[in-house]
């Protein structure tokens, strides 16, 4: 049986391209992977783990002969790599991503690609704060849902073999309109994300007495700023992708902030235990709800 | 040799109190436990898992004979705890607390105390959003900070005392100014409660085209809102008796955010990359300092 695409060319191979890569040449969904990075150094650890087949040195390399491209770069350099792909790849070729934000990036995508029915967006909700080939993984989508973002160009085969890809590598799909996707993921990953690096800005610096307050931080500091150790860049390029809706939730955010602070100010001891107690009967749900 | 304290009452057989009692008597610092608590089921566990030798049915029982009183019930229940157990205690019975808020307290301990100078006040930075004894654990303080918080009056051997306890149970011990202690604790532990919280409020009930958001969490978000899974009422007793300090940690976050906020707005991408990047820095070096 020939696999799903014969070759896979992957512009990015950090978790989650280099975690794709591992997955879908495991489960024998492509015939070969080659790789596109910027870091010599993080591609010669995708090759010495096998995620990729080879490593292309420049765009035309790495799109030669690739029945699909897979940008898996930071979100705000994916539309100018589609751009110097273009020149090189067939007419049928198919551009997705794994990009956290869709309806501006798809729309780019679909600008610039010879055939605009043959991108498809894509969004596997399976990061960490983990980054590079090194933290690759071939389980990483395993149970995770991935979110497909078609528009009315999307052709249906197109779509059909993404989908195909990811549920190969073990993810649920869910199709879904892109400013949904981005309404939705501003509010639960893009929000704690600009949360987790407030915290560390507000309390990164201070001190009470002449002590670094840090020092006496335990692990509930931890757990609630962990994804502050994330990339940066990555974050400063998604945060701007989705800026409209982004801070639309950050004044969700600001409203709830605002309401306890209130109340504390109050002295409201019924009305803040009530309202703790439902944020604290979420909390349990989305815990169970793993 | 004879224990250190030959007669623990600990009022509140909780993740603290019930872990405290585990460690002391695991650690031969104490020749008897006594339990008290509200939930007699809470207390059946206790017995059961050997956490206390016996359990009182009423204040004036648990007070009989002990010459340490540990209060690890939430903070607005303490002052009138130690009301209750004041008529049935011996002048020389040493008070000691596990509480997140340290000068209100400490202050109405000492004021109602038979002998103000044997009030010590504590607190170990352990906690967990587990609770109850069935969450105990006996190492749950090893290389764990305790800050103890003496006043002007505490007798030097009855600090000497509990800080011997805190040792013994594997701690590392720091002494220093309640207020000080409250200022540091309202930005490391206070605050990221609130934060959790009000993620909690603002997205529980969100909806996206029909679509309730938290179906589409991922691992960030628990993460980062995992201590909104805390007890309400110990959370809500801990912002009241320390909301000046933690209303102004709040502060700092909000400007934080504002900022955040304001560079997203501007588009401004330089900037935004450096803060998240200073950001990214401070909870790397927060992470490995575990």
């Amino acid at each position: 049986m020939s696999p799903l695409f014969a070759r896979m060319a992957v512009a990015g191979v950090g978790l989650i391209g280099g975690s794709l890569a591992l997955a879908a040449r495991a489960a024998g969904l492509v015939g070969e992977v080659v790789g596109l990075g910027r870091s010599e150094a993080n591609l010669r650890v995708a090759r010495d783990r096998g995620i990729v087949d080879r490593v292309a040195t420049d765009v035309a390399a790495a799109a030669a002969g690739a029945d699909v491209v897979v940008l898996a770069a930071p979100v705000g350099a994916c539309a100018a790599l589609a751009d110097a792909f273009r020149p090189h790849v067939a007419a049928e070729t198919i551009l997705t991503d794994v990009g956290s934000v869709k309806a501006s990036l798809v729309d780019a995508l679909e600008a610039c690609w010879p055939d605009a029915g043959r991108v498809v967006g894509a969004h596997p909700i399976a990061g960490s704060e983990a980054a590079g080939a090194a933290a690759a993984r071939a389980d990483l989508f395993r149970g995770r849902l991935c979110i497909l973002t078609p528009t009315p160009r999307t052709r249906p085969e197109a779509l059909a073999r993404v989908r195909a890809l990811w549920r190969g590598v073990g993810a649920r799909t869910e199709e879904m309109d892109a400013t949904v996707h981005d309404e939705i993921l501003a509010r639960v990953s893009h929000l704690p994300h600009v949360v987790a690096y407030s915290l560390m800005r507000a309390l990164g610096d201070a001190h009470v007495a002449g002590r670094p307050v840090l020092e006496y931080a335990g692990s509930g500091l931890r757990d609630t700023t962990r994804i502050a150790g994330s990339s940066a860049e990555l974050w400063r390029d998604i945060a701007l992708a989705n800026a409209p809706a982004l801070r639309g939730a950050i004044a969700e955010l600001r409203a709830a902030l605002d309401h306890l602070d209130a109340l504390i100010g109050a002295g409201a001891a019924d009305e803040l235990l009530a309202a703790l107690d439902t944020a604290r009967a979420r909390q349990r749900a989305l815990e169970v709800s793993r």
